[in-house]
């Protein structure tokens, strides 16, 4: 594991790194080591990447505002990672199904699945190397919706370092034993015109869950339009959590 | 409108008051008119009353942390309220019911819309009474769960004075345009495991307000287990919105 520094304008401090060939980004309070500090897991959405401007946000807000660190990594096929053929291929098709007005939900879902399945263990080795190099953290947190959840949900139902979570922008596509296996508190996000979502697959996925402290919160508008105030309580409840020691 | 005071430990003072017989309670920070206050309107829930200890508790959080006023009123068959043939032919009814473990909720629907029918020409006189006395209040703001909401929805739908809403707790039960009409910002909480509100019937009631801004917060639990924290955040979104001037 090896990190390159990097220092922003407002005290946090953004180290590069790469583990396995995976590159990501881990944010801290500027002069601080991370023995000890609440980290948070940044997964980001289908199509961009871990220096995506909404991943590096808030990345800063969960440093400024909370004292966590976090840490984003580039999911497979995004970001700088070079894409495998079954990328190239998905996202030939993908466009030529839009181009037709074709509903794109079922290869969306196909696609993802088999994405989780190799970012998964990424996460895990990430987690493992940050403990290897003796950056010691305290209670982890996973935060991602969308394609962060499709693989935010395995990874947490697996991983018994992670404390608590935010998922949402996913639904339920197939029966699965991975989100009754998941048991820590979290939030679960849902846009209630989601043109992406069956809002009844989303409702379905909330109810599977597993943790007895769930909460979930819908608002009106598509995929995309989740309000800012409701990232920022996401951000909130996640931080605050992993801060209270609930974690630990 | 005739007013006694009281003054509790904290600096709230309370004043009981009636109008056109329907006996109410005034929350207000000691010492302070209401002018230009925003007011929160406090429904309870059904078997409960203007005083019971949750009301009272919200109503004195809302004055002590936020600076708005609040009142309380006793539904129609509830608190000092005499009850009406109807009422007591509904409490023997639901008692037998319950007592030979049959379901209930058809019952409450109807009694509760029966209900609603007479209190929200109660909360319009109140507001008007408040007025018409030099209570000049700032925004309006109601908060009511359950039968709360059972009456809030008309009301709000009703009555332009309102800016803002905290609803929950209750379903759709039948076509109507009142949830439709309601245009103000709102919260509305779900219990996932309501035994008292079928799941479909509140997202249903949810999907059909009309408000473009609008949250579900749906939570594990039971009709009585809404959480604390989801209480005391339902009183902040509603006083924050009034005290921001959203509503003026």
């Amino acid at each position: 594991m090896h990190f390159t520094s990097e220092s922003g304008p407002d005290g946090v401090a953004q180290r590069r790194f790469t583990v396995d060939g995976v590159p990501g980004v881990l944010w801290l309070p500027e002069g601080s080591e991370p023995g000890g500090l609440p980290l948070v897991l940044l997964a980001h959405g289908g199509g961009q990447h871990k220096t995506a401007r909404g991943v590096v946000e808030r990345a800063r807000r969960c440093v400024t505002r909370y004292g966590c660190a976090a840490v984003a990594l580039d999911a497979p096929g995004h970001g700088e990672r070079k894409r495998s053929a079954q990328d190239e291929r998905f996202a030939t098709e993908i466009g030529e199904l839009l181009a037709a007005g074709r509903p794109i939900s079922a290869w969306v879902t196909r696609h993802t699945a088999a994405l989780a399945e190799r970012a998964v263990p990424e996460w895990r080795a990430v987690l493992d190397a940050l403990e290897a190099a003796g950056e010691g953290f305290g209670p982890v947190g996973y935060w991602g919706l969308s394609l962060g959840s499709v693989v935010g949900i395995p990874l947490v139902a697996a991983e018994r370092r992670i404390a608590a979570a935010v998922f949402g922008l996913t639904g339920r596509t197939a029966p699965t034993e991975e989100a009754g296996r998941v048991g820590v508190p979290l939030r679960f996000l849902l846009q209630w015109d989601d043109e992406l979502v069956p809002r009844e697959a989303a409702l379905a996925l909330f109810g599977e869950l597993g943790s007895r402290e769930k909460t979930l919160h819908a608002n009106s508008g598509g995929h995309t339009a989740v309000p800012d105030s409701e990232l920022a309580s996401s951000e909130r409840f996640l931080c605050r959590h992993l801060r209270s020691g609930a974690g630990s």
